[in-house]
């Protein structure tokens, strides 16, 4: 049987959320229609709006309303310390953490070139500027401990010190409340060689 | 840190998706903002688009664009034979089997007292005033087999009777290819109570 081609075509345009095949999208798009009309318009409105009106901050690339983020904005945060991150989602994650209080830059990526996003696509050339325009200190790289973070990690690192600002990055271990026999072993490896002296 | 109000809203609305919590909506609402903004538009464009012209079938109450779906208007089906199911991915997963060729009505959900769904929500008029025109021989009873399922098709049953059209209810029981080990005692149940004679 075939589905009519408004239908189909909502199915399609559904996958375009992340994690959503075509079984996830049909259903989806089944319960939009037959069960939650309002939802779904609730939903149209929404994308509409937030595409009009949400862009990425000026100076650290979060997604924003206005030319630069609330971060960005406030004078209460420490402009001497620059956060790396590469999404906004990991900006939020920080912030819940409430363990800091500098500013952020969101690379919206990691280098990926087989992907086609090289330095240019993270927003390296406006790192760059910012280091350069004096003030940052400390450069946090805190992108994710893939492959392919740490490769971004090393790249930004190396920019860093070309400008003379000190560049760290976060530490890798045994999380909290984790029990050492559940580990893997890369993270232990991590945990082991960058141990600390206590006392 | 509190989001912008559009993007809060956006993560909201992607809440009325089944199975989506707020972690889920989070990301998802990121991805599509910073990394597919034309997806994001493709979906505003075809929710929109869908709601306007996707309707139910005035007699099945298929998903369709037009007054009558594509089954319903098919003269190729055999109108003596209709199947009752609880929501149009039923009939779409019925039709893939190929191996049925009569014409269907979605009750769009099951009896549900508690959640204020009862006999008038399902459609259970139109489906008697359906019974009561002549020409349907044979209700095939194929709603899900769950609590409300099965109390779904008791009623459904009933309402046929009383028309003097003749109920079925599709066969429960081990699955093909399922191996008797792993089937659960209720499955089995129905397996050894709806067997049947051969040869």
């Amino acid at each position: 049987m075939k589905l009519s081609t408004r239908l189909a075509g909502l199915i399609d345009a559904l996958r375009a959320l992340p994690g959503v095949g075509p079984k996830t999208a049909q259903r989806m798009a089944f319960h939009l229609l037959q069960e939650d009309r309002a939802g779904a318009q609730c939903l149209a409105d929404a994308l509409g709006t937030a595409l009009a009106a949400v862009r990425r901050c000026e100076r650290c690339r979060m997604l924003t309303e206005a030319e630069l983020c609330a971060i960005c904005s406030s004078p209460q945060r420490d402009s001497a310390l620059l956060c790396v991150v590469e999404s906004a989602a990991d900006v939020l994650a920080i912030e819940q953490s409430g363990s800091y209080r500098g500013r952020y830059f969101v690379l919206m990526g990691h280098l990926s070139p087989l992907d086609g996003i090289g330095p240019e696509q993270l927003g390296a050339r406006e790192l760059d500027a910012l280091l350069a325009a004096g003030g940052v200190e400390e450069l946090i790289l805190a992108t994710n401990s893939t492959v392919e973070g740490e490769a971004t990690a090393h790249f930004l690192g190396e920019l860093a010190q070309r400008r003379g600002v000190r560049a760290s990055r976060i530490a890798h271990g045994v999380p909290m409340g984790g029990e050492l026999e559940y580990v893997d072993g890369g993270t232990l490896a991590h945990a082991l060689s960058g141990r600390q002296l206590i006392g």
